[in-house]
């Protein structure tokens, strides 16, 4: 039952069995519907989820009502209210799912716990963040100075094969333009 | 010599007097006059700094040669080009500094070898790295969503006292608005 997340785990530390069992244990499963809420807006937020099958989002919607979409997560990524998860707090985003999913959650103090006993979790965490840290880096700079055409080509690069599953409107929203415009990049790459 | 950054890891993790030591033989001291680069785009990124004190600047130059800041860093703070640090690979980003400064490099093998040799820098980066990913994090949906004077005071927030050491025309830059636009913001809060 706990196959894929082991296997994310042991991809970068190497555990034995009791160090497995020990994580293991700490984890909550959730099975959610597509459009099912993860996180709402407001909740605390006492879990991070490991996405073992399907496909989420996390957005932000102002006060006008409109969504704005932070973040996708599909197998093997990491997903939550970050700020809110690590700092304490309520959300500011909401998490929903896109597809049918499965999570693993993982609350605050049993992260915290396992952290003491295994340590070499903090060096999983310490080379995950790493990762997510350039990612987001790139997404800010990708933001500042590239073409819609260039941040569309940034999008497939940080979420390979995300695009057949997710409607449309969703990558155009993530990339802060119209989904019209979305369609007239699609062509003009096709063209070359 | 090395008590900044010795206090700045000692508020995360406790070292003793030989863990201390295997630190700081890895680290390299530099110092900077005003406005030298310290990674030029095209670089290879050797090293990532801590900045004992002064205070830098890294930012993008797009294809019109007009400058793109996605970051401050004043003592306290590590800065360098994550992404061609961490992956491999050249500089795409500028590093200058903006007042005469002292920052302290560590170089990529270093670092692995000292993961290793003293795991709890494993913890302390891991904590360093989740507060440095919810602050990105920050950034995106506060210009996902936000009015520029939010965003403005979002800034303050996440560089506090940096205000009165850096020019209005970089800020305004990182802010992604016109000089003009940031005075008028600052007036109307004065105003309240």
């Amino acid at each position: 039952m706990f196959d894929e997340i082991l296997k994310h785990i042991e991809e970068v530390i190497q555990l034995n069995d009791l160090e497995k069992e020990r994580f293991t244990s700490i984890l909550v499963r959730k099975k959610l519907c597509k459009k099912q809420f993860l996180i709402q807006e407001g909740d605390l937020v006492r879990y991070e989820y490991f996405v073992a099958s399907g496909c989420l989002k996390a957005y932000e919607v102002d006060d006008n009502g409109d969504e704005h979409i932070m973040q996708f997560a599909k197998e093997n990524w990491w997903i939550s209210d970050f700020k809110a998860f690590f700092e304490g707090g309520k959300a500011t985003l909401n998490i929903d799912s896109i597809e049918e999913s499965v999570v693993y959650g993982i609350e605050k103090q049993d992260l915290e716990d396992l952290f003491l006993d295994v340590p070499k979790f903090d060096r999983f965490f310490r080379i995950k963040l790493t990762s997510a840290f350039v990612a987001l880096q790139n997404r800010i700079l990708s933001s500042l100075d590239k073409s819609n055409s260039d941040r569309y080509l940034d999008f497939q690069k940080t979420y390979p094969n995300l695009e057949q599953r997710v409607p449309n409107y969703m990558i155009a929203n993530y990339l802060g333009i119209k989904p019209e415009s979305l369609s007239r990049i699609r062509k003009n790459l096709v063209k070359g």
